[in-house]
């Protein structure tokens, strides 16, 4: 009953107007993995280097997330260094060094492949194609996540990954640029045409659109009147949903259970905006979940 | 039980990428009064020249709009003229000319001064005053929109009028200006402490924020998959607030009242933006609004 997540690990150097860190726990899976971490097991799939802090791996292991999957190399490990500037909505990438991953062909340990839900969190599209071939028609349902980076230099395999998975989840821009065309909603409709089941739009403050068959769910951002790292809120949102819908331990999902999984994802993702890096999710109480998400059924309510 | 709207009353040329159109009924006042007429009667107070065609009086007379606070003046209506690009998202204004508006002093009919509702549909801050100055105490509640233009040119007369009004109504790069913050949801917290109750920014295709005494809503648009023109759903969607509220009959509304409200408004932006002026406004039922109200609160639901 676990979910497998593939992805990067990252070790990240961010600086915001008010402040700066270095070494921070970073990459794709790693923010996925900590957020599902909250609704399931999981089982990560990924590549460090031999500069990896222990304590980044003792954070793992300490919330059930299985490292059977990862990589320990003796490169080093994939960084990315990026500022955001006042308005927090802009942020430059000022460096990427992808090091071990660059290499990476991801290896999935027989224990995993029975793995129920799995997510092929943000990476190129070879490597999420290397995890599907690798777990073949065993997992109940496929989510994949992507960017820009992706369309541009990798755009024919990633059109062949839509094929493959159940949900794409993509952010705004990145769904008018595949799609060509400046109406979201239609941007929606037409990947869905594309092979998913169902698709999620993300637009940061602006929340997130599901589109499935002859269904559509529009969740707004929960309300956060300051934000203090943004990195990784995408990452963790979609981590969120395939915890929760893993922790379900159901053997089919409805529209439903994708839209109850957006709002869980949307809370997750707002919490992650509070501190650098997972900082915020390690310190994270169910009470506290249960009370945002009971306030954000609050704030979305109307007669 | 009717609901005063002052505000503009225009000639439109609008240009879109598929379509042109002249000589269009325009105007905040003109598509407010429009869209509450679903809800409640309607008080119009504005200026018109003698250039206003007969069928757009027409049409307000058939949807219960008074116009006994409308001067018919010798001079030319104000008219607009704007064009949109390709992704109906930014627009270009290419000729005001105020005419008639230019030395408008509104002047309300003894008969309006007791209605339940007022709406300061965006005008000058002076114009918005005048009609305050007028009505006195005699309204149960006051609304507010305005404009980028009126925020620069008229700040001082704008902050004044924000300790006058019970809603104000922004769009959200008008919140974030005024408020001198790129955070949305201070920019609205912060509103409510420069004198309204409540305040609604609205956000285009990404729906609007209800701020108000310790509560928060956050709607989404209605999705649309193509707009045809998106002049006046702004105006639309607050004077379906205005006129929803008036309808209920109430004598002091509560955040529920106003979050209702929003999603009323919601939908009629949504149609406005489906044809040209009020064009698909004036085609609408009841049952029309009724199905897609419905939709919206399917849209929005999850557990």
């Amino acid at each position: 009953m676990s979910v497998l997540i593939s992805g990067s690990i990252a070790l990240d150097h961010v600086k915001t107007p008010h402040d700066e860190h270095e070494n921070l726990l970073g990459g794709s899976a790693s923010y996925a993995a900590i957020a599902a971490s909250f609704f399931s097991p999981v089982n990560l799939v990924g590549i460090v280097g031999h500069d990896f802090p222990q304590p980044h791996i003792d954070l793992f292991k300490s919330r059930s997330v299985d490292l059977g999957g990862v990589e320990f190399s003796d490169g080093a490990t994939f960084r990315w260094s990026g500022e955001y500037f006042t308005d927090m909505n802009t942020r430059e990438t000022l460096d990427v060094a992808l090091n071990v991953l660059e290499a990476w062909q991801p290896v999935i340990p027989e224990a995993f492949k029975s793995s129920r839900v799995v997510l092929l969190a943000n990476a190129h599209p070879e490597n999420q194609h290397a995890v599907l071939d690798q777990v073949g028609d065993a997992p109940l349902f496929t989510i994949a996540d992507t960017m820009d980076l992706w369309i541009t230099i990798a755009r024919d395999r990633l059109l062949a990954l839509l094929k493959r998975v159940d949900l794409l989840v993509i952010n705004d821009s990145e769904a008018k640029q595949l799609m060509d065309t400046t109406n979201l909603i239609a941007a929606g409709r037409r990947l869905c045409e594309m092979g998913p089941t169902y698709v999620i739009i993300k637009k940061g403050e602006h929340g997130a659109l599901l589109f499935g068959p002859h269904r559509f769910f529009a969740s707004p951002a929960y309300p956060l009147h300051q934000v203090y790292d943004p990195t990784g809120a995408g990452d963790s949102f979609v981590g969120s949903i395939a915890g929760y819908l893993c922790g379900l331990g159901k053997d089919t999902f409805a529209f439903d259970d994708l839209a109850n999984a957006v709002a869980r994802g949307t809370i997750i993702a707002g919490y992650t905006c509070e501190s650098f890096s997972t900082h915020r999710l390690e310190k994270l109480s169910p009470d506290e979940f249960e009370t945002r998400l009971g306030e954000f059924r609050d704030f979305t309510r109307f007669a």
